[in-house]
């Protein structure tokens, strides 16, 4: 009860009136290596409790009577109910009885023979309890396949916004939910939103509370889609992580990445989401250019397992690919390539646009720049890469609008770690703290423009180096 | 006023009786892209505030003389106070005063220009208010260096017990203070909290809480060393992430790092905090292996920049090194290594000792492995790699008990992107959803343990690989 996130918990609760969720707290007084702060303090947890929209229930946890009461109020409450259970530790066992330090720890044999003792000896206690009665789960699919958006190619369009389009478009399936922390007019789940507002749950500024009911939702049935800058997916890190571990199914959308983002400044610039959510337990981490692809990954994410995370980027950029063309997860793109390309460069999202840029200007100084858009950061296209380690001699060029550990850069080291052929990979990233400008400046500050593309194309080109 | 770590904050605030805290609450009913979720529902904040255990006064934040009067009250309180003031956005223009869709939106030049005048022309408003009181800050060290522990090679000891040696020996110093997040038997800063109670920060199960605690405290001049178990970090992702963005000078500890916990289970391991950490701004992340280089590098966290990062191991494993060794920060040790190596095994932490338990083993079969302690995982010692590179052939094998995307395998391969000569690297780590079990079934299962690590060296080393 000291997370905060409990009282997201019990606000969300209280706000969108649960009145079939019954949450019971065990106080006994003791955490793991003391008292807890409230300790037996109940009327405070009550009055916490109430003042978060609960109905809070104080009962002594040892009396059955005094519980089975509780749980018929809970039964008939207009609201969520937390029972407030005052528990002794060790309850019954003189020598542990409320007594510290016993957090993890296993009786002695002789001990613990005296416990059972103390507690009546050995016995067979069955309390058949009435099964939950069933309640709707998500509706099936319609088997009906959903209208995807199209893009014009060359229109400018921003990432974030393909991601509502092709959320919307997802929710004619009546199992796609959506959830937003306060920020759907950014991230555009505002689309899916306004087309199905029974299904979209805005969880306002409280993103554990938002994964956390994401994967409440999974266990249901639903497909949920919850967004939130990437950069304040952070704050659900813990919650994240326990989804991959929980092998839950959700799909996280972070909007607002990198230094491309401009004058809103360092604090609201996802640059370490890709190190972070690559490191999840059975995560797929995508990071589309276009519309088009984002759209057909959003398409694909609906049906996967795990945590399935798709970074967007805030400004709108050209659509590059065709509606027909395939995004399968785990694949890439060529973009530009022939048979005597001289160096390969490797982008994602944005950074993409600034590698084609690149590769226009290389090429009118002679130099063949061969580019692949990895939109698929995990699971990895390896086979592409190995291909281009082969036509290029090894040299490769990632750029990343990402801090240079553990992200896009990493994910191609890691997957060409123990390849026989040499590799020489130039890795542009985001070394400093970025400060606020346009989208532009930032990126050429960062080294990540298109001019530090070109110059370190030129460089790793250069005879002798 | 939604986000869970709040109610950490005012909860803390109101256990330890800040009564010179005074926070202002600036509420106008609207978030980015609508209504917040409690509006002007002023009564449910105080409410809530009360709860908390802190004072509420309730003002029209318009009113400069209630205001006033607040703060007055503020300065007489016996605990912290939150001042709850009710205000209407865009007060005195009428044309946006209390209007939703105007966050983060410059006004036009014409509607600026009427909005000036709707609130009395261009004025030069100067208010002198007093300077706040001196307050005392952390005491300056007195110059006598803290007797650092000592550990006898060969004796059997848990890098985080070395921490809370080191930490207890660093509270000579006056402006060295510590937190922990209620499991301060499990990561020893136990140790110092029984020396130093006053210096001492029980921030109970809010972790979020606990790194905010000590960026404030770095703000005053304290060196704040915060501990909690290393999967635990992650529920304050955001909080290190901004300590990042802000420059804060701050020390973290995170316990029961890796598979190697054993019996409690993958809700329990911190597996993907060597990710998550290095991606931070400005970082440094450390990974020692043994009890004398733990304390070697607790005793240079505590004067140095930006967020650093200590992942210390559960169980007990030998003390490789003398009490006179020296690891700098960026440093490295070779443990093994003569002129004719064939292959180089790289470790940190506890695969470290399974490193040098294979070294043997592959002695025997008449392979000369290489063994590097990476304790420095960043700034990572690029030197001893380029020189094991050349001295084994580019044949590098890295094992660590973490997942592997993001983690020492990568920062290695960053490392080395772009060096000319071929390197292959063998990259162990735990790449399942680990279960329960002992360390060494849990090593050997993840593929990180001895055989593991014997098995993939001879294989690297097997002639036509």
């Amino acid at each position: 009860m000291a997370e905060g996130s409990i009282w997201e918990a019990l606000d969300k609760a209280g706000h969108y009136g649960l009145r079939n969720l019954t949450a019971i707290v065990d106080i006994n007084r003791f955490g793991q290596r003391g008292p807890t702060e409230l300790e037996w303090d109940l009327d405070t947890y009550r009055r916490r409790v109430e003042a978060f929209g609960c109905q809070a229930l104080v009962v002594d946890g040892h009396d059955l009577v005094a519980i089975d009461e509780a749980f018929g109020r809970a039964r008939q409450a207009t609201g969520p109910t937390v029972v407030l259970a005052r528990t002794v530790k060790g309850k019954g066992v003189p020598e542990v009885e409320n007594q510290p330090g016993w957090h993890g720890k296993p009786l002695k044999p002789e001990l613990a023979e005296r416990a059972v003792a103390a507690l009546g000896g050995v016995r067979q206690i069955r309390v058949a309890t009435p099964r939950p009665e069933p309640v709707p789960a998500a509706a099936a699919p319609t088997g009906e396949p959903p209208t995807m958006p199209r893009y014009d190619k060359g229109a400018m369009v921003a990432t974030r916004n393909a991601y509502g389009d092709a959320l919307r478009a997802l929710g004619s399936r009546p199992d796609v939910v959506a959830l937003d922390g306060e920020v759907s007019d950014s991230t555009r789940a505002d689309k899916f939103a306004e087309a199905y507002p029974d299904r979209f749950f805005e969880m306002f500024i409280s993103e554990q509370q938002l994964v956390a009911a994401a994967v409440g939702l999974q266990v249901r049935g639903y497909r949920p889609f919850a967004a939130t800058f990437a950069a304040f997916l952070s704050r659900a890190y813990d919650f994240i992580r326990m989804a991959g571990v929980s092998q839950a199914d959700i799909a996280l959308s972070g909007s607002h990445s990198g230094v491309e983002i401009g004058a809103d400044g360092p604090s609201q610039m996802g640059l370490e989401d890709l190190a972070a959510l690559r490191a999840v337990q059975g995560s797929t981490v995508l990071y589309p250019s276009d519309a088009v692809s984002c759209a057909a990954l959003v398409a694909q994410m609906v049906d996967r397992k795990g945590v399935n995370y798709l970074r967007t980027t805030r400004g709108k950029y050209p659509v590059l690919y065709d509606n027909e063309d395939a995004f399968p997860v785990g694949g890439s793109k060529l973009l530009r390539g022939g048979d005597d390309d001289d160096i390969t460069l490797i982008g994602a999202g944005v950074t993409v646009h600034n590698c084609l840029a690149a590769a226009d200007e290389l090429a009118r100084e002679g130099i063949k720049a061969r580019v692949i858009d990895l939109y698929s950061v995990k699971p990895l296209d390896r086979d592409r890469l190995l291909d281009a380690v082969r036509a290029t001699g090894g040299r490769l060029l990632v750029v990343e609008d990402h801090y240079p550990e553990g992200g896009l850069g990493s994910a191609v080291l890691e997957s060409l770690a123990d390849i026989p052929e040499p590799v020489r990979v130039t890795h542009l990233a985001v070394r400093g703290l970025p400060t606020s400008g346009t989208p532009t400046q930032l990126m050429e500050q960062a080294g990540i423009g298109v001019r530090a593309i070109v110059a370190a194309a030129r460089a790793a080109e250069a005879p002798g180096r």
